[in-house]
C-alpha cells in the first residue's frame, strides 16, 4: 500500500480532531469548520460571500446557484416531509438572492430498506412542490447505500435562478437605519420535528412552516420595495442568521424582543423543552433588511399573502455595536446575543 | 397522530416492495426505479431526455445542469479519492453534453466522527481538480449526522456549463453509421475499488482512471470534430452505457469485443473476481459517437492527449437490431448484450 493510504495526521478545529454534531447545526463550532477547512481549501468571492446563493455572470445573464442537502429526522412531519423540505429549501435559497427560480436538481442517497411506498410518497411531493412554485426538476441522480451506512433518505437538490437587472441582495447591501422584518411567527419548523421525533402531543398539533417563499419574494421585487439583504431563518433560527449577517456586514443589530413573532404553544413547547426559540429552525420564514422608507410598504405587501400574514418589523441596524445583535427585551433591558457552540436541534434539516 | 403518518400500502417495483442495492447498481433494476417512480413524478422532456446534463435556455444562453452524489467506499484509493471523483465526475457529466464546466456546487454530508484530517485531505482534493479544470466551487452546504446514520462522508456536486452554438450532443443525434469510439482502457476504476475494499494485492498497483475529461471533450469540439453523443462509462460500465443509447436512441450498436481495449492486469483480475470488464465502472473514460467520416480525426485527436492515448473504434451504429447491442467477439460468434439486473460492484463511486 502506497503513503497515500497512511493515516493523516490530525487536524484539530479547536479542541475538536473528530467532527461532532455541532459541525452541522448552525452555530459556533459549524462557523468555525466552514471559515477554516472548507472557505480556505475552495478560496473564492464567492463563497467568501457567505450567502445562500453564489451569484455570477453565465452567457450576459445573472444567475444565482445554491445547493442544500437533506437529513431531516423523521421523513415525514406535521406540516411537510423530506422532499417538500428539500425543494422549498432551494428555491428559498434562490429567493434569498432575490433570484426567480428555473430549474432544480435532486439527487437521492437511499439505504437500502427503504419502502418504495415512502420513496413514492416523497417523490411526489417533491413534484407537486416544485409544480406549485412553477420550476422543473429537470437532472438528478441516485445512490443506494448499505443497510446501517445510511438513514432512510438523504436529499441534495441544487437550483439556478435568474437575478433580474438591478436586484443587488446580499449582506454587503446592509445599510445603517434598514428595518429588520420577519414574515410570520418563528420556531415552528424546529418544534414541530421534535415534537415528532420524541412522541410529544401538545394539545394543537403543531405544524411545520415549511414553504416555498420565492413567490414572496417576487412580489416585494415587483412592488418595488428596495430589498437589501434576505435571509431564511433556517438552522440556527433567527438569532444565529441575525449575528450572521451583522458579522458578514460589519454593522449592529437592535433586535426588539417583543417585536418578535411566536406562538403561544411554540412559547410554551421550547419552555418545557428548554429551547430559545430565536435559536429554533424554520423553513418559510426569512429576514428582510429595508430601507425605513419602504419598510411600511414591505409590510403591508407581506401582510396580504398567507405566508407573511403575521409579519413583524422586529428590530434595525444600527452603526454601532459591530458585528453583534442586541437584543431589547421586555424589561428593557438589553444583552448580546451569542451563536451557540452547537445545536440544539440535531437533524432539522 | 394524523392519518398522514400511516403506514403507506405497499408500491411494488416488480417484485420488490423495499429498495435494495442493486436499485442504485446502474442495471435493470435501476433503470426500473427510474422509469416506474422517478421520470413519472417529474415528468418533464428534460429528465425523459436521460442525458447526463439537461440542457436548457436560460436568459439567451444555453446552459448544462447536473447533479451527482458521491458515496465511494473507501473514501481514499489509488488514483483517487471521493473529493476528486465528486469533481470529475460533474465536470464529466457536463462535458458529455459538450458543455464548457463554469462553476460547480459541493455539499457534504458527514458521519459525526469522520476525522478533521481526512476531510480536510478530500477538501483540497476537491479544491486542487476543480482548480486544474478551471471551474469555482461557488456554493455549498454542510450536514452531519449521527454516528451509524451515515459511512464517513457523501458528497454530492452539481454543474452548470455553457453549451456553445451549434453543439447538440444527445442520444437523440445518432445515426446509423456512426462509429463507437472509446478514450482509452476500461475496467480499472471499479477493479482499484474493489481491490483497495477488499486488500488484494495484485503484482502492480492497479490505479483509478478517475480524471476530468472535459478539456478532452472541448478539444474534439475545437478540432471540429461532430460529436453525435458522448456518454462517461460509470455505473453499469461499457456495457450497461451502449445499451441504454441504443435504447434511447432506438437503433442498434455492434461491438467488436477484441477492440475493446482492456489491460492485462485489469483482465486478469476480473477472471479472479469473476467480473466482466464490459460492466466494470469507469470514471475517466467515455463512449463518443461520430459519423465515420469524423471518426479516424477524433481518434488521432485523443490519441495525442494524455487521457485519450489508448482511444479506439469500438464498434459502429446500424439500423437493424433497433435497440440492441450485439457484441461481437473474438471467435466471430455474435450475442445480445444484456443489462445485467442489480450490479456488481456496490458504492463505485
Amino acid at each position: 500500500m502506497s503513503d497515500d493510504f497512511q493515516p493523516a495526521c490530525p487536524v484539530p478545529i479547536g479542541q475538536y480532531e473528530h467532527i461532532v454534531l455541532a459541525h452541522g447545526g448552525g452555530g459556533r463550532l459549524m462557523q468555525q469548520l466552514l471559515e477554516r477547512l472548507v472557505q480556505p481549501a475552495f478560496a473564492n468571492p464567492y463563497l467568501a460571500a457567505r450567502h445562500d446563493s453564489a451569484v455570477f455572470e453565465a452567457g450576459g445573464q445573472r444567475l444565482a446557484f445554491t445547493t442544500d442537502s437533506y437529513v431531516v429526522k423523521p421523513l415525514f412531519f406535521p406540516g411537510g416531509d423530506i422532499g417538500k423540505l428539500a425543494v422549498c429549501g432551494t428555491l428559498n435559497d434562490l429567493a434569498m438572492a432575490g433570484a426567480k427560480p428555473l430549474f432544480l436538481s435532486a439527487a437521492l442517497i437511499i439505504e437500502e430498506g427503504l419502502a418504495i411506498a415512502d420513496l413514492k410518497r416523497v417523490l411526489d411531493s417533491m413534484a407537486a412542490t416544485a409544480k406549485a412554485a412553477g420550476v422543473m426538476i429537470v437532472t438528478g441522480d441516485t445512490k443506494v447505500v448499505d443497510r446501517g451506512k445510511g438513514d432512510g433518505l438523504f436529499i441534495n437538490t441544487a437550483g439556478i435562478g435568474l437575478v433580474g437587472p438591478g436586484v443587488d441582495i446580499s449582506p454587503a447591501q446592509v445599510r445603517p437605519g434598514d428595518v429588520v422584518l420577519v414574515n410570520g411567527d418563528i420556531g415552528r419548523h424546529g418544534i414541530a420535528i421534535m415534537a415528532q421525533r420524541e412522541g410529544l402531543a401538545f394539545e394543537t398539533t403543531l405544524e411545520s412552516d415549511c414553504a416555498d417563499v420565492s413567490g414572496l419574494v417576487a412580489g416585494l421585487l415587483e412592488a418595488g420595495v428596495e430589498l437589501h439583504c434576505l435571509r431564511d431563518l433556517t438552522r440556527g433560527g433567527l438569532a444565529s442568521t441575525l449575528i450572521e449577517i451583522a458579522q458578514s456586514a460589519g454593522l449592529g443589530i437592535v433586535l426588539e424582543e417583543t417585536a418578535v413573532p411566536v406562538r403561544e404553544d411554540v412559547a410554551g413547547a421550547c419552555e418545557i423543552l428548554g429551547f430559545d426559540p430565536l435559536y429554533v429552525a424554520n423553513e418559510g420564514r426569512f429576514a428582510a433588511f429595508v430601507p425605513e422608507a419602504h419598510a411600511e410598504r414591505a409590510l403591508a405587501w407581506l401582510r396580504a399573502h398567507p405566508l407573511g400574514e403575521n409579519a413583524q418589523a422586529i428590530g434595525r441596524v444600527v452603526a454601532a455595536h459591530g458585528g453583534a445583535v442586541h437584543l431589547e427585551t421586555a424589561f428593557g433591558v438589553g444583552r448580546v446575543l451569542d451563536l451557540l457552540s452547537g445545536e440544539q436541534l440535531p437533524r432539522i434539516c
